[in-house]
């Protein structure tokens, strides 16, 4: 053996406990904490197959579906981002993507390697698409698929009528692929009312459950347009027909695919147990609560929120300007350092310009609002302080 | 809300501790399951970052290689498989393939859907491929490409001569990639030596470690390949320059390519961190000698390996021949209900042939092989003597 073992291994894991309040992932309950230390199954072992089952069951209840192709994808929000597109796309497809923040963008660069013509339909800066706009552009570029994501977790931005974007879509005979990765669990989302044609979420948000594995959701109508397919969906790990057969979905004998990770389940099953004994509901209005109590702080510190209007503020991913003279990058330090809290920056087009803090899942608590509150407000103090004292050396 | 929560999600979470002894996912230590019960971390956070660190030094020891873009895919080890094709391969490329079992078919089903032109060598039934047949298929058919697994779970056939495997494949400059999943950690694997230009394995085998996350190596070569390609590779979430740089594998700042699961990085780390702390010869040696003692042990009970040369078994998954009038799911059946044992049956080529017997990390012990044996054994009996009984009514 030429290659020795490395000496980093001998020392022993190290994982700190921190309170995770920036865009995800968001702390695990103990519940879910408590489960993953659950012993492995096998990938078609009975018991793993219930808990599959149950899963399907709870992310119907999650995303409001009776949609019986209803599954997970293991890996991150980005594979489910990856599997949504590249199921539906074919070479030279029309795609109108309807960009917010990153994520639109990043669904473009995907969908173009899968062959896809890519259009845009932009939002003004901070703003939501209105239906005008989107009314101009469907008719400009007549596409076979739409893409938004409901909640931009870089520019906190929430999608609002995505109940119009539905008719809008059935109206041009377009499918529409919303993005809840951000949002789902956060703010209502329904996804047969409002004919969204494929869904999916991330566990790691508002969910709290691990990130790695993802749950996604395809209508009939989109199913049929993968029977339709004249190619074969380009991936064989993202091919809905696959992993649905695996999952059950479509009354067929079940199928091994891939090895799904029980431990994910374990955790997510757990995640969505607690969504349904709190009721979905009653987690949506926590989730505004807790995001207009840390609004009216922001202002009451003498901050100013990125969005602009409040309609179109996401209640779990909250941007707040960076005000002139402070370096986000010490705020976050501080308040990692001192109080093992993340609040994180901008990315993408509010890179250096924002906080970002995440209220989600178990961190969507009052009690929680009013710490990060405290400690941001605190965190530009301390930066604030340190600035004066060395301008008077 | 329209759909309500579902009734089944109000039953606690089960999951049986079973002795997993098929063809994987194998059980977690104790050291391992701790681990998977550690908070959450952020994707980015210096603490997640050092443990991806820690991981890539451990899987360069596991591999024997010391490639910078050593690094791993979140995904289960079909993502590993997807990773590997998807950057070598680009439009019409030339694939070839050496089945000894499902994984081979597998891997040409994903490669033909990234536009392969897909060939085959086939090996004899029950036996790995010998020079003569390569020599002779790489003459015919002059690859790009050639994918060929170290270890077929679905056979338990070892295929040997990698390295002069990775000598004929510079010879036609054609990129090797050896699916590992089954067999690193069970035996010999040189990365480096043998010339292999791309190899992945899987977490949920001999390593022990959660599956979802899928550890992959590309040398210089196949780099070059790739930063060479003419058009982009087809997928985002497998292109190995983007993950690559989210693992601090090319010396350039780190992205932030997807939300990596750091409870699966635990698990892994872990693992490895253990295989380091053992040795990974001496955890090779463990496998052969267990895996011999399991073979001496069916000989005694009367029955017959699958793969007749003792030089092409895999000692990680052996398959051993169900003996004529005896049901494999009775006997696999039998031993779960009473021993809560996992005994698997055959799989593509092998399905109702053979038994499948696993013999990974933490169950190749020798106290396994002998538990597994006299439960092999007892099962057998037991179904034999319903039958002698119903016969007899």
């Amino acid at each position: 053996m030429e290659v020795p073992p490395p000496k980093s291994l001998q020392q022993p894991l190290y994982v700190p406990n921190k309170t995770l309040m920036g865009p995800g992932p968001s702390n695990y309950s103990q519940r879910v904490l408590d489960a993953l230390s659950n012993p492995v199954l096998g990938h078609l072992h009975p018991e793993c197959l219930q808990i599959m089952d149950e899963i399907k069951a709870g992310l119907k209840y999650a995303f409001q579906t009776t949609n019986e192709a209803t599954m997970c994808v293991s890996g991150s929000g980005h594979a489910g981002m990856e599997m949504a597109l590249c199921n539906l796309i074919e070479d030279g497809d029309v795609v109108l993507l309807g960009p917010t923040g990153v994520w639109g963008h990043r669904a473009a660069e995907m969908a173009r390697r899968y062959g896809a013509d890519i259009r845009y339909v932009e939002a003004r800066f901070g703003r939501s698409l209105k239906m005008d706009d989107l009314e101009f552009a469907f008719e400009g570029h007549n596409p076979q698929i739409f893409f938004i994501a409901q909640g931009d977790s870089s520019t906190g931005i929430l999608q609002t009528h995505i109940k119009e974007i539905g008719e809008l879509c059935r109206k041009f005979d377009c499918l529409l692929i919303v993005d809840t990765v951000a949002s789902l669990g956060g703010t209502e989302f329904l996804m047969d009312a409002w004919k969204v044609d494929v869904a999916y979420t991330g566990s790691q948000k508002v969910l709290g459950a691990p990130p790695g594995i993802t749950p996604i959701s395809f209508n009939q109508r989109a199913i049929q347009h993968v029977l339709k397919r004249k190619s074969k969906v380009k991936v064989y790990y993202f091919d809905v027909m696959l992993i649905g057969q695996y999952w059950n979905c479509f009354n067929k004998p079940r199928i091994y695919h891939h090895t799904v990770s029980s431990t994910l389940l374990y955790g997510l099953r757990e995640a969505l147990a607690q969504l349904c004994a709190i009721g979905l509901e009653n987690v949506i209005h926590r989730h505004q609560e807790c995001a207009w109590r840390l609004q009216d702080g922001i202002e009451e510190i003498g901050l100013e929120m990125f969005v602009s209007d409040e309609n179109d503020r996401l209640p779990t991913v909250n941007t707040i300007k960076v005000p002139p003279g402070v370096d986000w990058r010490k705020v976050a330090e501080y308040a990692m350092r001192k109080y093992n809290l993340e609040i994180s920056g901008g990315l993408g087009p509010t890179v250096e310009q924002v906080f970002r803090i995440g209220l989600m899942g178990e961190n969507a608590t009052i009690e929680k609002v009013d710490l990060v509150l405290n400690i941001l407000k605190e965190a530009i103090q301390s930066t604030q302080l340190n600035k004066n004292d060395k301008s008077k050396i």
